[in-house]
């Protein structure tokens, strides 16, 4: 077999059964591959922002990384933005990039660039296979660093002759390490920290999020009486009713140092220290108040559940004891739409085991108490910042979680970046209803400019800002992708149209116009 | 006046005029600037691989650069595969990305990441301003880069706190140096490479192709009997009835081979050694011959145009005595479409002075031939081989030639990366009519497939290489982004709805289905 062949055959051995991909001529060995080998399952995007935010999207819910399989330094280049999302969501991604054979690359052709230097500063691991039969070994190595906790991008590059010339046959990847148990005094410290629980806080993030690791938190806190909270963005949390209620770290900085000022004491579970998303002429980068002493109960690499265990023992609570959440349904609203009553429908439509992308940006700042009632649901969100990761993330996770239905909430500018998701969703069949929030605007960067100082925006900048004139038809998008779609401009509509989307089996989207 | 309105000052003196921009948080002190200075022209783009390759076809059509605006690493990471291409096309661009403010950036906040490493593979220069009273002088040294001949990618990164700050005031830009003329010897060498011209070619790209140069190297060859022969792909070339016509090295190895088979000595002006796009098993990189000698009489960066002047008077050849293309329009054509059709369509009705980008990849291997007794027009081409250059490109020429049709030809595959262009074509009302080869496939890797030795796509490859199910509706993605556009699938509609499209004053879309 060849070297592509090779390299297929050991992914899927290794567990990689999904490959999202927008080939060219230098992968076109690695697609003849997929007909040879059994156990994957091929998702093609018109764009590599798409394939690099679906595999982000399926880490996710899976724990298990995809593959990507990207054409040189532009194909590459064009998934960047949503590997930096993966990135810093810490999502394993096995990334396959084309390269010109090696003999090939020192003429300069066209599609030639330094591929390892645009791949680094968005992975954790680079490799370019130099023999064919190493290709199998390199890719081994690359499923085992993607696997490596808390998840890891890994970029293997593969010249064309390493994929046409003969290979090794399928290398045998390693069980990836598992999640280091943090030590005792570690958890004494903490359990320390937080006697007595007045000032002290747990700050979660990943495993700290999912169900068992909030119920463990709570129990924690509800017995020492100390507080939780969430990070301000987090790749995946299980919520909900019967689940224990966390609110987030808020993204404006002057609330979220209001939420933090009576913290003396802040115990990190798996999250980092809190700090601004962006700097502002005055206004702190650090969210914590100075003086609050930090202590690190676990890393997003260390096993989370295992150290919350040992502290709650060492605390005596009990997971029983932990209060959780009741099940709630808002009133409906009626008439003109507007940010809350969104929130209230959404609160009242959300299904039974939902899987949420939020990308809501503005319009979304309310979404999250009015739908705390729901049935329990995963809420995932941006982790980068880099906006056009919805909907390639929601392709992903429906890739996942086929019996699940995805809810992606996507504001209008957001959803540019990406929009070709949508034909994704309607060649996979893909469950999920994609709710657009066509304001016209980038609104978040209305208020931005003044937070940064620059006063009121003039003509032009205000240009600069809207996305209007021409507004976008996003119900046309849709339908030039092959998604079906309504526009809303009142709750009855939303919520009329929300339900039909729960109820359709397959893409729909919604234009929610405010 | 703070940092960013000395750059936007140092930029407005300095002949950048138009910028296009994608911007964000930490650009709005860039943003509100725009309102305090006068003569800059913003053009918001919904994603950033419009941003650099409008930036790319407004240096073709007017050897000055435009600034681009970019939002942090991933904004640039979205504008890569753009500026990929437009650096192989050594256009001129002076990139500005905001950044986190300077003290910001060790607290690793979502949006941080290593922008100068994500810059440095597609640009020429990259500088991060430390201060804001060096911004200015920055920009003014960015600009210099950019304009250096032939044109070069400058990356300045703009910390946030760089931009608000109190500034220098605006900077002088020192004028581009001329480009540099080659020894006499040199052009001495190539009159005698040149004589007797059997066995010679001159091998034309950058100045050589514009209408100047093309006719100083038909007069060459007429005088010697060389032969002239365009590179592959070039930024920019002047052509159409009056002109020398010239044909380009074919695409497919195995012509280009035979195309140059008789060439024993090969005169490079301002192009690069002809080698194939792609590496395959069977055939050669280097596409002359063996024993073919390669001399070099101007590199791009050279001044072509007086090189050939004084090659023409070392072999006294006359410019007046050039051959040129007569005027033809070839039969029009009707019932069913297919390429040779389309292309006669095209040659009956391109405009004088048009602006043809050319990304029709399969679909337009056979246009150049029957558009060449067309009225003169320019034609311009993929340089970087990374698909999605063409309508990004066609708005960069519709910015710089508002009084001059542009005319984007775009297979669909190729044009669904950069789709956001449309709206931007519509915003600002740009004279652009784009015609979409609607194939539904991937086309060219079907022929790849086969040439890298790969055999026969089995069902699992298909799917992979073709973008049916569901086939695009490129009629309701141009409706959603407001453009006008219409369907054809015939010669007959075609030809009426082109008229028309060069007859609307603003962006019209063509779905033409194959």
């Amino acid at each position: 077999m060849n070297g592509a062949e090779s390299l297929v055959r050991t992914l899927v051995g290794g567990g990689v059964n999904v490959c999202f991909t927008n080939p060219g001529t230098s992968e076109m060995h690695f697609v003849a591959a997929l007909d040879k080998v059994d156990g994957m399952r091929c998702v093609l995007a018109l764009f590599e922002g798409v394939v690099t935010g679906a595999a982000d999207g399926y880490w996710r819910l899976t724990d298990r990384p995809a593959a990507t399989l990207l054409h040189l330094g532009p194909g590459l280049g064009n998934g960047l933005a949503n590997l930096h999302n993966a990135k810093k969501a810490n999502s394993g991604i096995v990334n396959i990039v084309g390269e010109h054979a090696t003999y090939h690359i020192k003429y300069d052709a066209p599609l030639t660039a330094d591929i390892a230097g645009i791949a680094q500063p968005m992975s954790h691991w680079v490799k370019t296979s130099t023999h064919a039969n190493q290709v199998a070994a390199d890719g081994a190595e690359a499923i085992a660093v993607a696997s490596t906790p808390p998840g890891q991008i890994a970029t293997l590059i593969l010249p064309g002759d390493t994929a046409w010339h003969e290979g090794s046959g399928a290398a045998l990847v390693p069980a990836p390490p598992a999640r280091p148990k943090v030590a005792e005094e570690v958890v004494k410290n903490a359990a320390d920290v937080l006697t007595p629980g007045q000032g002290a806080m747990l700050l979660l993030s990943g495993e700290g999020l999912r169900e068992r690791g909030l119920a463990l938190a709570g129990a924690i806190a509800h017995k020492t009486g100390a507080r939780i909270l969430a990070q301000g963005s987090n790749a995946r949390l299980q919520r909900g009713a019967g689940r224990v209620p966390v609110e987030r770290v808020p993204f404006p900085v002057l609330q979220a140092v209001d939420v933090l000022k009576p913290v003396q004491r802040l115990i990190l579970v798996g999250a980092k220290p809190p700090v601004a998303f962006f700097a502002y002429p005055d206004r702190p980068s650090i969210l914590t108040q100075e003086g609050c002493a930090i202590h690190t109960l676990t890393s997003l690499a260390d096993d989370t559940i295992d150290a919350l265990e040992r502290l709650a023992d060492a605390v005596g609570a009990k997971i029983t004891e932990a209060p959780v959440q009741q099940p709630s349904r808002p009133e409906m609203p009626s008439g003109g739409l507007n940010p809350d009553k969104i929130a209230a429908i959404l609160g009242n439509l959300i299904p039974e085991n939902a899987i949420v992308v939020d990308e809501s940006v503005t319009t979304g700042r309310g979404f999250y108490p009015l739908t705390a009632g729901a049935p329990p649901h995963d809420w995932l969100q941006n982790m980068g910042g880099s906006i056009g990761y919805g909907m390639p993330v929601a392709v992903g996770a429906a890739v996942a979680c086929p019996d699940r239905k995805v809810l992606a909430l996507v504001g209008d500018g957001s959803g540019m970046y990406t929009v070709q998701a949508l034909w994704t969703m309607a060649r996979e069949g893909l469950d999920v209803t994609v709710a657009i929030w066509a304001n016209r605007t980038y609104q978040i960067l209305k208020g931005e400019f003044a937070n940064v100082g620059a006063g009121n925006p003039g003509h032009k900048a205000r240009d600069m800002l809207d996305i209007d004139r021409p507004d976008l038809d996003w119900v046309a998008l849709a339908k030039g992708m092959g998604v079906p779609a309504s526009r809303a401009e009142d709750c009855e509509t939303l919520s009329k149209q929300l339900q039909k989307g729960m109820a359709t089996a397959g893409p729909y989207l919604l234009e929610v116009v405010l």
